[in-house]
């Protein structure tokens, strides 16, 4: 059935409507590389790319699993209940799949449905991530298989951090594990309202454990913040005596989560349930210390690692629909356009071109980073285990290093990553203009759900003022002879690097190599002077707090493009990736020195103001002219399904307006054209005269009586 | 009744909690000038401010009108019919108010509730602002007042101008108003599904009516965009015949609007119902043309300039509520603290401070901007409206070039202030932690509901682009000898102002004026160049899209800074307010040198590095350091109540941690802790085991036999 000039299918229509599928099929076809291999480059290698569509298949086809335009209209409740039933439906996965396969297919579920990823995480990566860091291997044992909690079986975890007055500082939290020696048992207790356990994923509905962060007081001495097994709930999942528990209501996002607060008042647990690994309390109270307090936090380390992970997928999520739509999308004609001439495709605008290139760009540079970083945090976590089991000290001495080593990568480029994507999906949005409003676009809950990541598992500012000290810290060290090594390496060349000599003059920004050295020469020189500062003020690191941040950004920065530079080096095989690659290097680069740093770049004199002036303008926009012919097939390239992009305005077939419509009048059935309320309308509409309301008491008889 | 430490009202408790409410307090009774005073100052006077304090005492004690936490648990459909109940109740105000008294009414609501603002600001701004401006005194005086749409009674009015395939392009737009001579009517259709109109704010449940922009076609003459009333639905509320209305559904935020589409299959109207202020059309089809099409579009500038005003109201909401948090809540212990010290006030830290205060300061900015701006609009209308009365040519002429002066002042403010409002919610949630991510913290709402403002009523990278076109515009006039008008005065300067010596040096940040005239050569700098480029590329104003928002952003911080140290010097007998009001002056400028557009001005040379390098740290930390004293008086200067406010954690009596606890407790009762679905998760916790539900199939015994 065809009807001529025909839209929606099957609808008879009066004139041909706009075709933005023509432009997005038009540019796909023009792809000048292997969208297989580009792919290959973005997800590591060929092997992972492969089993990343594995993943997804299962997800997309999967009747519970996937997401769909529907979940937009869910309500908190709704939302809440469906979450579990996906839990449910997942760990059936998890019965049969390896745990390392697990993690990776649990980051794929947190683009596409946040609030199930971390309700789901909550369990499987902080109480059991807890316990596996905190616990001795019998403790493990026991409650990761014995009990069956690795499978989401007989107990579902929270993990019991934050307090409603404490967050970031976990050494201050207030919740107490007092020893008992005559009952060896510990009590639990809240001593105030600013100790309530808050925030606790999964404690309002879900939990039966809580992974309990408290202070260990033995004989009336404070050892600290240990981690305890506390049950909340018995096995017909009603709640323990001396436990209160609440439910924190609605949040900005992440509505399937049932976060809640709880309140221990002298819970009694036996000695077993503290997490013995590192600190261990004998039965008459003798108590081990461990041989270094941050290694219990290495439970946070992971979901740092992951959440970079996250922000190129996010972004590489939202880029996608905002380049479909800009494709296909036609809005006023060229400034330089004939009078003939049909409306310009919005993305071929420059101003449009600048907002969302440069996007496309940081996405390609996050994949390598987020993949090196992972594999890092594989191999040191596997080193670290090996020195515990051996008992052997210079190894352990040495994973210590390694450890702090990826607290700096990790905690710069959690915080900077967060934001950068953040910030990505809002830019996003605004660049489908009031499309990007409607909730089946994607962009409202993509903002909503991934906005926490900027604050929680270490909020981004203090994640980053703690980067920069370490890095200053650092510096003095090496200036007094220390050697640098890993992530902090360039800061050897310090000497060469600092002064005020140019790095970058105007023809410079396209060695990509050139670019990184200049943000290294920036970092050394933002270095000294935050050195020469923190001297002036004496060491107060608060001083200069914006300034470490700074320091911060710049790390990520750094890692990002070397780590990106590395792998387009380790494909020079990969003859038609190379040209684009090189393009997208280049304007990553470019839009850090000339963009996003651009006062601390001048600052600093690492580049000129003569190639400053010249290169603002013109620079970028002629990298994003030169990629602008191959965004269709650089996004493309992320291989994300319908599903996953999940906002008709940016599905692969580029029929924008027929998906959009069709999907809102799926949510919305248009039968019903009055809404339930629609007598309480009619009636204020249809209400009687204001003299008649006001009984005429107001009318000018009433005036002659009444003053009469 | 008083128990110790009893920290929610007729608990026990084990300990002293924390007592935020008492620092919060200490500030206030520090405070070193007359609240009072500074409220008039921020709302332009006296008067003004009192009456502000009228509206709001009506708002909040009226049982329907009032904010309150309950609305963030509000359901799509509940929101609904909540603001359609807001809107009765306050038609019974508007029968009695003033016109001028309802616009600044309404403004306010805009603050605590964005929805009811819009959904009522579309009929009574929009539809009948469109009859206002683009109907005949006659046909105003029908539809307003003797029909009563004005009162909301009867009528209730849509705005019929974006569709889904056009919305920033409005000359572009393909409804169709064809004109058939032989029955005095016009036939409105839509021709295709991209013409479908879209977004129409009360269309989907509310209106009655329809202000439609479509294209007059008379005798097959296409006319160009105009103006139409056409009705919706009878006085029954059913739907005309060839009308059709869906519902849009889910948006990022403003829930209680009910947006729609609306298609016309050949609709009949008469020919009256043609709004003919500029062009008309005769019974026998001769058509009257504007004397400037632009005219027509004047219902859009009221939203502008609102719009400013708005900035004002949400950033000081969300600023008041961050900086409360920060001076109640303590968290680590500063730098150099001893270690008997207690924690530190999250705004006692440089970096702290440094989030928010500039924050603060550019609130304190954006006050008489928006006062300004609203003045000169109602002058510029008022004076439009004579000169149309009295068609004097000259006059007209004369109003005309001040619509043009007020659409760049507005588009470059509008767009500029929106960016900055919607910048500083986010940035004022990151700065509360977790609990900022709790919907009764207010922000998550706050940025789904402002988000809209960046896009709706001129895109802002569009407003921005044509603020900067019409810069340059007027650059090149005055380069052949045109005069220096108006908002754009200072480009008169250019040839003093050009070259590339700095204008700032280091000590002359503490002078406000010369930070003004930095701005301006920025400004002068940056056309010289823009201008330079446009040469080279032959006029393509597209290519410099980037640097024409840039200029226009410059512009609204010239607008903001002036008019603040105008509104600092018409103020000199305020003695106690003088010395902040300067250091705010001082900051605010400032961040938009060293931080916001640091790159611009160095690049441009109006600071030196050296100044830059000195300043960049030091400078700002050291005025927010000088502020942060005041921080408490300065935004209790704002007077909102707290249910203007509406988040516990920012409540003016500084209970942060009780108040936050009761509202989380009030929203969801801790009475049963088991979820409605709580079945299907104790299911899951309890199933059976993997062999038995694989049915034994795959156990070594099975192996035995199926191999054997």
């Amino acid at each position: 059935m065809s009807y001529p000039y025909s839209k929606v299918e099957g609808t008879v229509s009066f004139e041909e409507g706009p075709k933005p599928k023509n432009a997005i099929q038009r540019e796909r076809e023009a792809a000048t590389f292997d969208l297989d291999e580009m792919n290959y480059f973005l997800e590591g290698s060929k092997e992972t790319a492969l089993e990343t569509r594995g993943f997804m298949s299962q997800f997309e086809r999967d009747p519970i699993l996937a997401a769909s335009p529907k979940d937009y209209d869910a309500s908190k409740p709704e939302h809440r209940q469906i979450t579990i039933q996906k839990i449910d439906r997942l760990s059936r996965y998890i019965e049969v799949d390896t745990f390392d396969a697990l993690e990776r297919r649990m980051n794929l579920l947190s683009v596409f449905d946040p609030s199930f990823h971390t309700r789901l995480g909550v369990h499987l990566g902080l109480f059991l991530g807890c316990v596996r860091g905190n616990g001795t291997p019998e403790q493990m044992q026991y409650w990761l298989l014995t009990k069956e909690a690795a499978y989401v079986k007989h107990i579902y975890g929270c993990f019991g951090m934050t307090e409603l007055a404490h967050g970031s500082n976990v050494a201050g939290l207030q919740t107490t594990a007092t020893y008992d020696e005559e009952n060896e048992q510990f009590i639990i207790n809240t001593p105030n309202l600013g100790a309530t356990k808050w925030w606790i994923g999964g404690a309002a509905h879900s939990a039966t454990h809580c992974s309990v962060y408290a202070r260990l007081i033995v004989k009336g001495k404070d050892y600290g913040v240990k981690t305890f097994i506390v049950p909340l709930r018995d096995s017909d999942h009603n709640l323990m005596p001396g436990i209160a528990i609440g439910d924190i209501g609605a949040k900005m996002g992440r509505d399937g989560i049932d976060n809640g607060w709880i309140q221990f008042s002298n819970v009694k647990i036996p000695r077993y349930f503290m997490l013995q690994k590192y600190c261990k309390v004998s039965a008459d109270g003798e108590v081990t210390e461990p041989p270094l307090n941050q290694l219990s936090y290495s439970a946070l380390l992971l979901g740092r690692v992951t959440m970079v992970k996250d922000a190129f997928r996010w972004a590489a999520r939202v880029v996608t629909i905002a380049i479909r739509y800009g494709v296909g999308r036609t809005q006023f004609k060229a400034a330089l356009a004939k009078e003939s001439d049909p409306e310009s495709q919005l993305l071929n605008y420059p101003l449009h071109q600048r907002r969302l290139i440069p996007l496309l760009a940081m996405t390609y540079a996050f994949s390598n980073g987020a993949n090196v970083l992972q594999e890092t945090l594989t191999t040191t976590m596997d080193e670290l285990d090996k020195a515990v089991a051996a008992d052997d000290k210079s190894k352990l001495d040495a994973s210590v290093e390694e450890m702090k080593s990826l607290f700096i990568a990790s905690g710069s480029l959690k915080s900077t990553c967060t934001w950068l994507t953040l910030n990505t999906i809002d830019q996003c949005r605004q660049a489908c203009g009031g499309h990007g409003y409607s909730a089946y676009s994607g962009f409202g809950k993509a903002f909503n759900d991934f906005a926490v990541q900027c604050t929680w598992e270490g909020d981004n500012n203090i994640l980053g003022m703690s980067v920069g000290k370490q890095l200053l810290k650092k510096f003095a060290a090496i200036k007094k002879g220390e050697e640098a090594t890993g992530i902090l390496d360039f800061l050897g060349n310090y000497k060469k690097l600092a002064g005020t000599t140019p790095v970058l003059e105007t023809n410079d920004l396209k060695d990509p190599r050139k670019i990184l050295l200049a943000i290294e020469t920036a970092l050394v020189r933002a270095c000294i002077r935050a050195d020469a500062v923190l001297e002036e003020k004496k060491g107060d690191t608060d001083y200069i707090g914006a300034d470490l941040v700074t320091l911060s950004k710049l790390l990520a920065h750094f890692f990002l493009l070397k780590a990106f530079l590395d792998k387009i080096d380790a494909s020079k095989d990969k003859k038609d990736l190379l040209p684009l690659l090189d393009l997208l290097a280049q304007l990553y680069g470019a839009v850090v020195v000339l963009e996003g740093f651009s006062g601390t770049f001048l600052t600093f004199s690492v580049v000129s103001t003569d190639a400053m002036a010249k290169n603002s303008t013109e620079h970028i926009a002629d990298l994003c002219a030169e990629l602008r012919p191959h965004v269709i097939p650089l996004t493309d390239s992320f291989m994300m399904s319908d599903m996953m992009i999940n906002a008709p305005i940016g599905y692969y077939n580029g029929d924008i307006y027929e998906n959009y419509f069709r999907v809102v009048n799926q949510n919305n059935p248009p039968k019903n054209t009055k809404a339930p309320y629609s007598s309480e309308l009619e009636a204020m509409l249809g209400r009687s005269s204001l003299a008649e309301r006001q009984r005429f008491e107001r009318e000018d008889e009433t005036e002659e009586i009444l003053s009469g």
